[in-house]
């Protein structure tokens, strides 16, 4: 059982967000607990968070492919801490503790998307890991060329 | 007004997700409508969509910020249409006529997942052109660099 810390600013009261995170915490259910935690402001977050060794996302972080999330997961243990910043992006305080610092796109995503992109991704690295059908593997053997 | 049709294969019954999609196409109301269509597989997928110059979601494509989207969002004109692939990607037919290849990130996402962030990198991109609050930019001078 891995006991999953989030650290984020702001609660969000959403509807659509609470079934969507539920739906995936019961999946969740016997991997991994969610202990989601909300702060007012940035000094909150650094007095809460601060002292944790934890995996700030932070769009300066480096981007990560599920199957590297899922590796890193099985190596990091059995309590993790995640830190959601503010519009401001993450205290520097925090990014100088981090044991990681994780970036989920390019995009700029609102907290209450990246915390649904966080879940469904902690989901989706346990399914990797046991190698269900969840997680489908690139069928084909190359890679179609970039364009733009 | 902008006419947004997305097509997609598998219709998805989730309630978080219907509600979420309602949420951002009410706030999308003048700006653009999204045509939801939905396809049984590839085949009907090219079949449907083949001939349209579509950007095209696929991992294999380029990584774009909010803002460079905002751009592109503004030069592609009233008429847009994305295509979602299914578990095994988008169809070669579809890429080779696609006028781009967009990837939302390394990371994989479902692709109920995937239309969420799609509607809401699309409210995003209107409201980067409107210059309003909802898309803060970077208030810190300087990048923080990676790490690992």
């Amino acid at each position: 059982m891995v006991k999953v810390k989030v650290f984020s600013i702001g609660k969000s009261k959403e509807e659509w967000l609470n079934l969507a995170l539920a739906e995936y915490e019961k999946r969740l259910t016997h991997k991994m607990s969610i202990d989601w935690i909300f702060v007012k402001d940035d000094n909150a977050l650094i007095e809460a968070a601060g002292k944790e060794p934890c995996i700030a996302l932070d769009p300066h972080g480096e981007l990560l492919s599920s199957e590297i999330l899922s590796e890193k997961i099985g190596k990091w243990g059995s309590k993790l801490t995640f830190i959601i910043g503010g519009a401001d992006g993450i205290p520097e305080t925090i990014l100088k503790n981090a044991r990681f610092i994780w970036s989920l796109s390019p995009l700029t995503f609102t907290h209450q998307m990246t915390r649904l992109i966080l879940i469904e991704q902690l989901y989706r690295a346990t399914e990797i890991e046991k190698g269900s059908s969840y997680h489908r593997h690139e069928p084909h053997g190359s890679k179609t060329s970039r364009r733009s």
